[in-house]
């Protein structure tokens, strides 16, 4: 086991510096059980030598592809989860792919393999000891039949380059990817982008998920969306997520799970520009209900599988445009765009540093697929956005027409 | 007409000091236009000068009964509204009645239909000059066909009690009263309450409204529910209440609008208890969401013509209990209730000026009527919080069962 051996070696010194960190917050999270992170390096290794795992084949080998923030948060939760249900899963290992990056002369791979830490997108926080940091993507997938992916949507197309080949047959996916996939009037999730590539079934997973509460183990919940007749793959993914402190809901409906989490970027940036004009609660309440409802028609009119108990029922309806509106980076974004005049752009690379704002860019992805239907008209609250934030259109015309 | 007539003599002192704020407020509100305040009186008196005032018979004649903070916020509404549609309501005079209180040896009428502020209940925002504070509430329904009940819920049964036989023939009622009237296995609605001692109509109306911002003219959105086949009287509401920046929404559906207005409380109370404890904005939207579904849930087991598409799509619904979980006094003073340990009736004195906290009070009605039905365990939400404000249950239980 990578991780094992390399935390035997002695840590360099900006590794030290983190390790007291570490101790503190270990502290502070969950007391130990079987399950927690301290005690996951001893229960694999009792898992390991089990017999049942050379014998049961059908064992599921998870990899977690993308180590951002929200893949950090998961593959955290996924270590845990595979020692759990070690029947099910092969709990030794859990590869994450980690785009490779250099923090303080050392590579991001060699400083999460050695404290178990993503010092960048998510310090201070501990993933399990089994989930060991890949940077090359084809190895992290090898054999891998649960692929779990967690990235950008821009980051997508030269994955699944990299993957195409590699994936092992019978294999499943889950898209925790937010975004549309827009060419002229034809619209995809980014589930279908990946199941028509690699030929395997995938499903969506979206909630109200602000990364760092769930890795602090805040009580929060999620939305599992699986395909149609294939629940026992929703049983699955809910297995590998779900914790006391997370829960996770199963709905036969990956396609309004999928758009749910892309769409309401677009209204969180309403409600940034709303609190920006300092409209009070009435109006960015308005604002949410409208986006919500126009999330639903949208889903309804484009999408022929789609549970219009989603968007009430579910976190990944409802709740999760609730947690975007409140918090998030593009209710801050716009609001920022509003208080301080600054174009996107510039303040893409002052708040984001330099990563691209999801809910404008969805927005540009939403209006030019209803501009090609010729619907814009049956949403105007998506429209306005995109005319505010793309075509100069003033702010304080937000409300106007709505 | 009191008011103008008042407007003549020379003010007191304690009235001169409002004066310069009131002026500024004017400013700030929008421009004059023939229904704004400023012009309302000559208005009023062109419209009540025209032959079909006395002609037609059929004019509404409006009374709000209720001049706390949100009775005055719709009067100033109202006030402009009767005057801009002078073809249906009676423009010359709209009669609040206000229970009378003495401000600074002035007595709260006066100061209304002098200033044409309630300096109590919705300081520096004039009223219309037409809306006339009356402290007697026979003489302020006398003759009116179209009433509107705004007041907490516990001054209701006192109310009706002057009111019987001073109502109109034909008159109808909207109720913006929260809350539930249980006994019992029993519970019923204010509108159902003020229907049956009447025996007139009454809709309900109910939003995501905090009256500040309606009175600022900040762009918020409403429910009328109406009755059964009784959707003129909706359109009667819509006419009385709607202004551009104050858009009434109409659906056949007077329990779910009422009941969505009492159990949100309930839910921001909860919102409240997860801010108090510091857990997030993935919990406290979780929480919404599954209040919002016991909302749901509750409206339709026990209530026969409860429409399902209320709660998402009605201002009534989701979009006033994001207001309430966001601001508001429920949400508040829960937050209080764990940060500073004091029990409720403490903080009621000390944050509320003694009045009660309206979602407290409905977690009890709520809790003793599923008691009573034995339906306690298909409502966990509602039921925590009726444990953790009444019964001691540890506020860090919140989401536990959930």
């Amino acid at each position: 086991m990578s991780s094992s051996s390399s935390s035997t070696a002695a840590p360099s010194p900006a590794i030290q510096s983190i390790l007291p960190r570490l101790a503190a917050v270990r502290a502070h999270l969950a007391p130990p059980n079987p399950t927690t992170a301290r005690n996951l390096a001893s229960a694999a290794l009792t898992s390991s030598t089990k017999p049942t795992s050379t014998i049961n084949m059908a064992k599921d080998k998870v990899a977690i592809i993308g180590s951002g923030n929200w893949g950090s948060a998961i593959a955290r939760i996924a270590g845990q989860n595979v020692v759990k249900h070690s029947d099910v899963f092969e709990s030794s290992r859990v590869p994450l792919w980690v785009f490779e990056e250099m923090i303080d002369g050392k590579k991001l791979t060699d400083i999460i393999n050695t404290t178990h830490i993503n010092v960048k997108y998510l310090p201070d926080i501990p993933l399990s000891d089994n989930v060991v940091a890949i940077p090359d993507i084809a190895k992290a997938v090898e054999g891998a039949t649960a692929l779990v992916f967690v990235m950008p949507h821009q980051f997508l197309a030269k994955a699944l380059d990299a993957i195409e080949g590699h994936v092992a047959p019978g294999a499943k996916a889950i898209s925790l990817i937010k975004g549309v996939d827009v060419h002229g009037s034809d619209i995809h999730i980014f589930a279908d982008v990946i199941e028509k590539r690699l030929g395997i079934s995938c499903s969506a997973l979206s909630g109200a998920n602000i990364a760092s509460e769930v890795a602090l183990e805040r009580f929060s919940e999620t939305t599992v969306g699986y395909r149609k007749d294939k629940e026992d793959e929703g049983l699955l993914w809910q297995k590998l997520f779900e914790t006391p402190k997370f829960r996770v809901q199963l709905i036969e409906d990956v396609d309004g799970v999928s758009l749910c989490g892309a769409l309401k970027n677009v209204v969180a940036v309403a409600a940034g520009l709303s609190d920006g004009l300092g409209y009070g609660n009435n109006t960015k309440s308005a604002i949410m209900r409208i986006g919500l409802l126009e999330t639903k028609n949208f889903c309804l009119e484009f999408f022929n599988d789609v549970k219009p108990e989603t968007f009430l029922q579910e976190s990944a309806g409802v709740a999760d445009l609730i947690t975007s509106c409140l918090g998030g980076r593009n209710r801050k974004t716009a609001e920022a765009f509003v208080t301080t005049g600054k174009p996107f752009d510039v303040l893409e690379r002052e708040m984001l540093g330099g990563q691209k704002l999801q809910g404008i860019h969805t927005a540009m992805d939403v209006h030019n697929f209803l501009k090609a239907r010729n619907r814009l008209g049956a949403y105007p609250l998506f429209d306005k956005v995109y005319h505010i934030c793309w075509d100069g259109l003033a702010a304080d015309t937000l409300t106007d027409g709505l």
